[in-house]
């Protein structure tokens, strides 16, 4: 699909230099809601990622992550995809950048989403892949759940706090939320 | 708002008439969510119709109803507006026509919406009011609901069944389903 | 990609039931908007149908045409994608019903499109197909041009025109009108 | 509309410290397109700024700037337009933030839009002011533009370049662009 070379992207940032960026300015994320369509471009089921995490046991989350310097939109989506999704997962990228969304993460507990790191802007995109999926870096497991699925309590309780109303706008935007 | 005398837009159509053309083409339909907005456009209210209904007691629902022909879809969402909450609704109409959905009733049960007159295609706009509303035609009154009260049970299950879906869908397109 | 039988959607109607229907209610339609697309989803050539007018000699179009009743969007779309670019197509149907813009045509020339024959309502979409592609139906040529060779004048003068207004559309909404 | 210190959203950035994190990291933006509606919706005029710049002259633009640390993308709207066009435009924001297009602005000449300064992500809206608008920080006047005026060439090539393209996806998304 695409062989980019994370050093076209200007150095990756240091822990202490990214903490120091969003110590000044907001930075600009991918939500990505991976997803199998039938052939007339129905929602089959969406793909969720689960992690380890130290304190809380397990959590689930969509594929997410920063935009790099000199990156385009295009190519940190596919980036992401095939980081998280393996290098076979045949992303079917959108026609139009306009998102279904966008998302604003907070540091603080508010009326808009949370995370504790940083003050994130997040666009979000549907995105149908067509390939196999595995789960890759640091995703102990890549599950498909149905739209019902998605949404009974023992799924979407597990979601990353701001991805349970990310994944809720998708399934609206796909008019799966009845 | 508008001054316009639905002698403008064609005759109206006569039930049998309407039966007939129901049996031969879908028809189009607009779903109109009305809200109040505070000053920095965040949602803080939305109106929901009470109607009697002789079966199922009463009934919810959103401002809907068909374009005339001849009628421009600016025309339609200001006479469908003022029919049901009053001439002092002073409705804000959209910049764009893209609607944030659309929703497709069909008379038959199944995996879209069921209405069990016709096959109609809705398009669905979220319209601010700033001015008074009150019920007006068939409509015995208008309630406002907080987000948060749209999604109780015992609101969101009187509402008209179709209606549940695309106010569910303009709930996340605003960011109010969490 | 499909297999509808025209038949499931009611009878085809005759040119005299037509008729009298558009006397009486708008039609809802599709504007189709067909492209091929690079691996990252960039745009690299619109297809266009080159059809022959007595009158005017040759017109240029997108693919469009109407609802039939119990259709749904998702049905439509195929059924008119494979009627004018083949069986062959494989066309790539969009996640959403949302359409990139809502195009209103009038029987009467004004502010909004033309449409000799009806007032219609049609949803636009941008629709890959990865297929082959030949003329079918009444077209005499499918002819792909890319972005910049659909603003020639040669070319967008061509097109019927309600087209000219949905095709620049099309470009905007997918970032190549520059 | 709103009283927002700027120092409520972290401490203003120096140049070199600006300078610094525009080489490590993409900066959100927004570019904003202030319009003048008739009653039913309908674009009448769009509102561009004139600004002296040493090397080329006079030159024309949309609002523009960054989203800062901490602030709300309504809040940042927000503040935008009442700094270019003073406290007293009483801008409508949208009911959604799903922008109209996302521009990718990058510092080398090429197929995506151009900004010598930075790579930068811009979130493009249509906003509506009703007050009284002026000249204010560095803008030398504010002029307003049919959407007909906005693409007549003189006008058209004083704006800045990737404004060009933002200003006809806005009137594309509008209708405007035939």
């Amino acid at each position: 699909m695409t062989d980019i070379a994370s050093s076209d992207f200007g150095a990756w940032l240091s822990p202490s230099e990214l903490n120091q960026i969003r110590s000044k300015v907001p930075l600009v994320y991918l939500n990505l809601v991976p997803v199998k369509l039938d052939t007339q471009g129905r929602l089959e089921a969406v793909a969720l990622l689960l992690r380890g995490k130290s304190r809380t046991g397990m959590i689930r989350s969509l594929v997410a992550g920063r935009i790099l310097l000199h990156e385009t939109l295009r190519e940190a989506v596919c980036r992401h995809l095939e980081k998280d999704l393996g290098p076979m997962c045949l992303p079917v990228l959108p026609t139009t950048l306009v998102p279904f969304n966008v998302a604003e993460y907070f540091p603080i507990p508010g009326s808009t989403l949370y995370d504790e790191r940083q003050h994130a802007i997040a666009l979000c995109y549907v995105i149908p892949v067509n390939g196999d999926c595995q789960a890759y870096d640091d995703a102990l497991e890549i599950s498909w759940f149905t739209p019902q699925e998605c949404l009974l309590p023992e799924v979407i309780s597990q979601l990353e706090e701001g991805h349970q109303s990310v994944l809720k706008q998708a399934l609206a935007h796909l008019g799966y939320l009845r």
